[in-house]
């Protein structure tokens, strides 16, 4: 039996992953959903995804890719979702939980359902009756730019079946990925999301003036803050300074692909949050990410100031240079 | 009684402590040892170290700037020691322990003493019988450079002695710098000079043409290679993530300013050692560090498969390019 393997979303890091899966050695059919018709155009024609990784080149059959998310997910055994977080919902409008039934789900979002408050996993789960032990994580440190120029990558495949991710993992394994498998999906989860919030934080640091001695004290805290948070969601024995946890926090808050860091620098330099997203046409998950994990953290109180301070800013209007001073009389 | 602390060294670290020293509120007297004559006559005369930090200005009586060590270290209680590790006994040559005796000493530096294969507390314990409880050791994460420009910055103050450590922290303390105090010596100590280890490391991959996600790789396995190695050397409960170990390791291996990133780099882009250290005109303590740490290594027997790729290469010629592919496979 062939796997089929679907992708569903159109950015930057679902192309990302369609090359690995396509320069992956395992025989398999990949199916491509994305919304945008003229991409889908484009890249029937020309091979090439237009507005993200344009130099990578993709070949799928022209049936493959389609607009049609019902009729794609038909075709497949695993689905990738793979679009903003805070789209998730309206993507996932016609589908059914008849029709996930008996499919795997891996999603390589990195971000809470709005409104639920929930990680992709739980609101899977809930809502369409996926049974946990079929839902898979995926997860980097991986900027997808890097994936584009073939840069050797290491992902993290987490899921509660081992088998799975293993399996999984072999079907993303290439001469530039290199994969870790792991049994924490919601650990793997939280920090992925909670890594947005710091790259967040690391740029706004920046913007405001603060230089690599602070950053590095931030960092070195924001890794403290996620293993406090979840310990405290889902208390199992995890190594937090392992790559799916310290590495993705580092690859986002230090590099220049970050488009959270992008985000936060601009606020950082006196944009206003509307400003400077309409300045950068992406979306910077951990703006939604941080009102999200607000609202859950309501219910775990756990000790959180770094991600409390872009909250503050964000979505309350304190001011980014008096908010990070108070800041730095939390952190040591 | 006003404090009396001598600063022994004339580098950029060297300047940047005796800047916030002088830049803190609690009356001290300050001298300066420092080699270089011509460099002390500019200091006396233009308020200016012409070496380094050079925009920085530092203003003492020309009687407490000296190079004749014994006459500063006479004058002072505190001693800080911050010349390379390299030169550490040629500049304590007529330095007595009867000199030392019930003074306090404090390690900024962070190397090893070569052909002792010893970290600085464990040389001033045995060759200059200095009791543990007056040995201080001062950690970043810090970058001269940010001091310079007063950027905010922590500093890790280091001593078995409670009271020592805090008092201490408290003559360095000032706006732009803050202080954590540990009881960690050893392990504050080891972790200061694995971190440049794997700065180079960081450096090389990246002149060889690996890329921030690897990159992010590389450091969450360094973490954890720095944590297993001093957790075999002084077994006592600590926090690894910490702004001593993990910030410190963060600010070496990432920032534009770490002298042993840009070692590596250019080594990894194909500079033969020698080259690489007279283009840069100041020491790679790393370069040294790993030397040590690969015989201390050979009594602990610890896995430390980035230390030994980055001693593979600068000691025994192997090939940057296939040394990093190989450590690739030990990495996770």
């Amino acid at each position: 039996m062939i796997p089929k393997v679907a992708m569903i979303g159109g950015g930057s890091w679902a192309t990302a992953i369609v090359k690995m899966l396509s320069d992956n050695e395992t025989p398999k059919e990949i199916y491509w959903w994305m919304r945008n018709e003229e991409a889908i155009d484009h890249l029937k024609k020309y091979k090439h995804n237009p507005n993200y990784l344009s130099s990578v080149e993709i070949r799928l059959p022209d049936s493959h890719i389609s607009n049609d998310i019902v009729h794609i997910i038909q075709q497949s055994d695993y689905i990738i979702l793979n679009v903003p977080a805070a789209f998730l919902k309206e993507t996932l409008k016609e589908v059914t939980p008849e029709l996930l039934k008996g499919k795997k789900v891996i999603s390589a979002i990195k971000g809470i359902v709005p409104d639920e408050n929930q990680i992709i996993g739980e609101f899977l789960q809930q809502k369409y009756q996926v049974p946990l032990k079929d839902i898979v994580v995926i997860s980097g440190p991986c900027h997808a730019e890097e994936v584009a120029l073939e840069k050797l990558s290491y992902l993290t495949i987490a899921c509660l079946e081992e088998e799975l991710s293993a399996y999984f993992a072999g079907l993303l394994r290439n001469r530039y990925i290199k994969t870790n498998v792991s049994d924490d999906i919601f650990g793997t989860e939280y920090a992925a999301v909670l890594k947005n919030i710091y790259a967040v934080a690391s740029g706004i640091c920046h913007g405001v003036g603060y230089g690599d001695n602070f950053q590095a004290v931030l960092i070195s805290n924001a890794i403290r803050e996620i293993k406090r948070f979840v310990d405290a969601v889902h208390p199992i024995d995890r190594d937090i300074k392992e790559s799916a946890y310290l590495g993705d926090l580092l690859v986002t808050a230090y590099s220049q692909f970050s488009r959270n860091r992008t985000f936060g620098n601009m606020v950082g330099k006196g944009y206003t949050v509307k400003s400077a997203q309409l300045e950068m046409n992406m979306v910077a998950e951990g703006y939604y990410a941080v009102k999200c994990m607000h609202h859950i953290n309501l219910k775990y109180k756990v000790d959180m100031p770094i991600s409390r301070a872009v909250y503050a800013i964000l979505y309350e209007q304190h001011s980014p240079q008096q908010e990070m001073a108070l800041l730095t009389e939390h952190l040591n």
